[in-house]
């Protein structure tokens, strides 16, 4: 691997951090404006060619991740951390496949989003544009090298990419996948740069680097996303929890109850659209018994109020602390709430605007829910678990941002993009 | 007035700024909550009823004014600075005008921006939806606290302002009439609320209030912007400056790029949209002398390289420095660019990336520098004087962004709301 090679020596053999840094914000900042007027047909031809890159260079990528795995051993990690940390075959087909998904998508860039005329003849079209250069700070797992990598690709974007120090090896091996598929396509390969070192003051350096970054992307943990709110001198696109819910109404359908509340807590726990607090209506006080029965055979641990306690005393107490926890675990808490209104209050409170459900056959009930909860994705009758850009039709996401401004919500390849004004005249002045 | 005097007990007889602060905050989250339901008639009867007050409260509003600019004048503020600051009855019916005009503007809020389903059944909306608390930083003039306060409650915000302490009296006196007018329709008066004292402690105080704020908004100078973008812990909307340049291509029109440039240019010297540098193709040098001569007739100074100084020694010479200078003055650098492409690379290197035009009968020129210009708004054969949220058909605006993320360009009540998701199911759960 040649280039591989070359790559070491001209970036990592750096004596000065801040220096390398630069050198590498400022080859993005190139990079991006090829990329931004790449073509739709060489953008998937480089996801395609990165693609086949992957799957070729299969044993090289599986030896890297082994390398991270004895590290990660050696250090002490968790098995569980080493799980979401290994690569085998299969991973690395679903990579492959993931990247062959992204190329598939519509083009995001060139979109016209608006278009009207002038009472004066100006025509306006506001047409979406890719970002720039977009700096991604993630934590472990290495397949978010290729998903980040892919969509700021596909979406005419450079990529700066900080992964966690734990899959260095294995983030290293796939983003040389990523830039045979760059030079395969005629598009430069500092599109997808990789910071090359583990040292931490790396991350310091990226928030500070608004001259070369646009926008910076953390995808991690809550102290990473707060840190980098706090010091990013460019704008973020957080994700910072998912302290989900899931309503049931007086008006639920019972069976629908039981199938979605175990869905929404018990698929996987660990996602970040798991639902946390289940909120029943007291009028359907009566459908709880089944509900938890469900839970508890799918060894959940059930926290309650005291109504929800007075109801079924096996349920532990649960407390301020609890509606405002993120479990990401096999533990749901639950209040008793007084009809929808009560329902929307609690969530508004205690709820982090990322993905709250209600169940219902109350159309009225359904359209208050929608419109008084103010979060990110609010469903009728749905698990809470399809708050996922691939659910949405989206292709992957890089997250699911829980902020305000746009993007709020899913992530994807169009989400990664901006727009700007085209106005075209034929010599009109302002009065 | 008892309210208005209520409201001076209530908001400004406070001995710790930090308290006031956090309950302005805190009545401006629960006005938003209620903002973001009301219906789009309550929103228009507000501003209308406070269009009506305004007019009604005409004198007491010129005698606020005269006692900000009687200390304006005692404090040494330039004539320049009083006029801005100065209200007189015409200004007054324009700021009702333009509340008149925002209530007429289509409700931002509802808009249905995508509607998909999934295989599974799962029908899912985009939906536009208030972003919450705006709060908006500003200098001196009283007509923005207006302007801000009803695009912010057009689009379902809450406002928190922050004017100008030359404006204070006059800023006060405005939002007494906005608030007669929320009051007139039924919603909550703290939708629209004004920081009660000229201390500047209380703008750090506001950066910091992510738990009562969703956006910031500065409108002003370049190191007031600046400083929010350092300090602000929130999102920020910020409108850096505008470098504007205005490229005359070989086939251009020769009377069109003498009308544009001279538009451009000196219509207004002081708006953001004003251009700041002229490019001439080196094709369409023989058009320079006519264009020149219009600019001096109209008192404009003339700087250029040293190829425009070839074709006219009269004009004084321009460097580097002119490049980077937002002059906001009857000032105009020049530089000699060898076509198309060589606008682009100076306008991409030197400019704002607010706005730009080319003026030329080339269509391939044109939609080159319309493409490869990084700009928020790009223009063919108009003036760059079109850069405005009124002249886009927006109705009034906060500014124009020169951020890459949305918002970009200006920003109208369309602009001031984000988005949710609605998704509606029958018992889906994820497999």
């Amino acid at each position: 691997m040649a280039t591989d090679t070359l790559w070491l020596e001209t970036r990592t053999a750096e004596p000065d951090l801040a220096t390398t840094m630069a050198r590498i914000g400022h080859h993005a900042r190139t990079a991006a404006a090829a990329l931004s007027l790449a073509s739709a047909e060489a953008k998937v031809a480089a996801l395609r060619e990165a693609a086949r890159a992957v799957r070729a260079r299969g044993s090289e990528i599986l030896a890297a991740n082994a390398s991270d795995l004895e590290e990660a051993e050696s250090d002490g990690v968790s098995a569980a951390m080493r799980d979401r940390l290994a690569l085998d075959p299969k991973r690395l087909e679903a990579i492959a496949a993931g990247l062959e998904a992204i190329a598939e998508l519509p083009d995001p860039v060139g979109r016209v989003l608006a278009a009207w005329t002038r009472p004066n003849g100006l025509a306006i079209e506001r047409v979406a544009v890719p970002l720039g250069v977009i700096g991604i700070i993630y934590e472990s797992r290495p397949n978010v090298t290729a998903d980040a990598g892919g969509l700021a690709l596909k979406s005419g974007n450079a990529a700066i990419l900080r992964g966690g120090s734990e899959s260095f090896y294995s983030s290293r091996a796939l983003v040389g996948a990523l830039e045979e598929g760059l030079r395969g396509a005629g598009l430069p390969e500092a599109a997808i740069q990789l910071v090359p070192t583990r040292d931490r003051a790396a991350v310091g350096l990226m928030l500070g680097m608004s001259e070369y970054i646009d926008v910076i992307v953390p995808r991690g943990g809550r102290s990473l996303t707060e840190r980098v709110q706090r010091e990013s001198r460019m704008p973020v696109i957080a994700h910072l929890e998912g302290l989900c819910h899931t309503y049931v109404d007086g008006a639920a359908d019972p069976a629908k109850a039981r199938a979605i509340v175990l869905n929404a807590k018990m698929r996987r726990v660990s996602i970040c659209g798991a639902t946390e607090t289940l909120l029943v209506d007291r009028k359907a006080a009566p459908h709880l018994p089944a509900i938890l029965a469900d839970l508890r055979a799918a060894d959940c641990e059930l926290r309650g109020d005291d109504e929800t306690r007075a109801i079924d005393p096996a349920v532990l107490p649960a407390g301020e602390e609890d509606w405002r926890t993120e479990y990401l675990d096999a533990i749901l808490s639950i209040a008793i709430v007084d009809g929808v209104g009560g329902a929307i209050a609690h969530v508004n409170r205690w709820g982090s605007h990322h993905t709250d459900a209600i169940v219902t056959e109350d159309q009225q009930a359904a359209d208050r829910f929608l419109r008084e909860v103010d979060s990110a994705i609010v469903l009728v009758n749905a698990s809470t678990q399809f708050a996922d850009g691939g659910e949405f039709g989206m292709g992957a996401e890089i997250g699911i941002s829980t902020q305000r401004l746009p993007p709020r919500g899913p992530v994807g390849a169009e989400q990664l993009t901006t727009y700007k004004y085209l106005v075209r005249g034929n010599g009109q002045v302002r009065p």
